[in-house]
C-alpha cells in the first residue's frame, strides 16, 4: 500500500546520555517521547550523535547476550592498545574508539508510522559507548513528517 | 547547480522480500518501482528493513564475483560457530548474522534527481540476508520530496 | 527543547571532488557552503556519493594522525591483494575498495540548526578514496528543511 502525505513539517529536538563508559544505552523511549511530542504521524526520524567516539546502532534487543558478543566480537576486532594505532593521547581505547565508531556509525534513520518509530520487533536503538571512562553525549533529533 | 523546490511530500510504502537463504537480493526494480508510483521527482527515498540478521547496502552491479568476494570477506571476518559468541540459540549463523546486519547497517537513503534514484552507474541497492535459512523480509520505504 | 517548523522545503546541489588516490578529503567547507546557498536553517542534509569504491564517513577532525591509524586499520583489515578476492580486473586494490566502501557507506545524513551543520566539535565530513590511483567522485546533497 501505498499512501500519499501533504506537506512535511520539521520536529527538532535533543537530548544528553550518561554513559558508564564502554558498552550500551538504549535509547527506544526517549526518541519514542520525541516523536510523541512532536505530533508527526508519516515520515522519518533522523537521529545523531555529535561525536566521534560511541556511535548509534540497531541492534537485536531481547536477550541481553547479543550485546555482550558484540562487545566482545569489536574488542577482538579492534583491540585496546593495538601498537598499530599512533593516537593514543587520551589512552589505549582512544583510536579504537574512533575505529569502533566510523565501523558502526553516528547517524540513524528510523521510518515514522502511524505516529510511531515503525522498528522490527526485535530491534531496538543503542548508544554504543566505545570509551572505557563514562561520558556525556549529546543526541539530536529531526523528526520531518506529517501529521495527518 | 543548485536547486530550490516547494513544499515537501511524503509517500510511503513498504514490501517483503523472500530470500533463499545468506546471499543478496537486488532492490532496485522494486526502489524504482515505488518512487514512480509516488510521483516525488527531487528529494531522498529512505529506505529500511525491520530486521537485525539482514541488512541493505549499496554494491557493485556489474560483476557478480563482487558480491561472491563480498560474501567470502565476511564469512571470514566474523565466523559462523565462532566459540566467542554465546549467543547461539538459532544456530552458528545467529550471531554472526547480528554482527553482519550492524557493520553494514539497515538503513539508506539515497538521493532523488528527476524522478528517479540518483545512484551511480556501478550501484545497485540490495538486501543482503545474513541467515543460511530463507527468510521473508520487510522493507519499508518513505520518499520525501516534491513533485514539480 | 523542542522545536516545531513550517512547510519543508528541499533544496538539491551537487559538486566533484578530485582525489589523489587513497586518503582523505575534508568536505566541510563545500557542505557549508550548500548550505547558506540553500537558505534552509532548520532540517537534515543528506550526503550521498556515487560510487562503490569511495565513502563518506565522520572522522575526528583535530589529529590528521587519526586518519592515518584509520588507514592503517582498513589497510590491515582488508588488505591488498588479499588471494581471497576474484574480483581483480583493475587491480589489487579493486576488491578491497569495494569491501572498505561498504564497512563504511556512501550515505550520510547531518542535522542542520540554526542554518549550520550540527556537528560535533571534533567532528569533520570525509571523503575516502580507496583506490590507489586519482579519481573524481560526484557527491550529491539534498537538503529538506525550513527556512525560517
Amino acid at each position: 500500500m501505498t499512501r500519499s502525505l501533504p506537506t512535511a513539517c520539521i520536529v527538532t529536538s535533543s537530548f544528553e546520555v550518561r554513559t558508564r563508559g564502554r558498552g550500551f544505552v538504549e535509547l527506544d523511549g526517549r526518541l519514542r517521547a520525541a516523536l510523541a511530542e512532536s505530533g508527526l504521524r508519516e515520515g522519518i526520524a533522523q537521529v545523531f550523535t555529535q561525536h566521534t567516539s560511541c556511535s548509534l546502532l540497531i541492534c537485536e534487543n531481547a536477550d541481553p547476550v547479543v550485546r555482550e558478543d558484540l562487545e566482545r566480537f569489536f574488542s577482538r576486532l579492534v583491540r585496546d592498545g593495538d601498537p598499530l594505532f599512533r593516537h593514543d593521547a587520551e589512552g589505549p581505547d582512544d583510536m579504537p574508539a574512533h575505529v569502533r565508531s566510523i565501523l558502526t556509525g553516528v547517524s540513524l534513520s528510523l521510518p515514522v508510522r502511524n505516529g510511531e518509530l515503525a522498528l522490527g520487533t526485535w530491534q531496538g536503538v543503542y548508544l554504543w559507548e566505545h570509551r572505557a571512562a563514562p561520558h556525556t553525549r549529546k543526541v539530536c533529533i529531526t523528526i520531518i513528517g506529517s501529521g495527518s
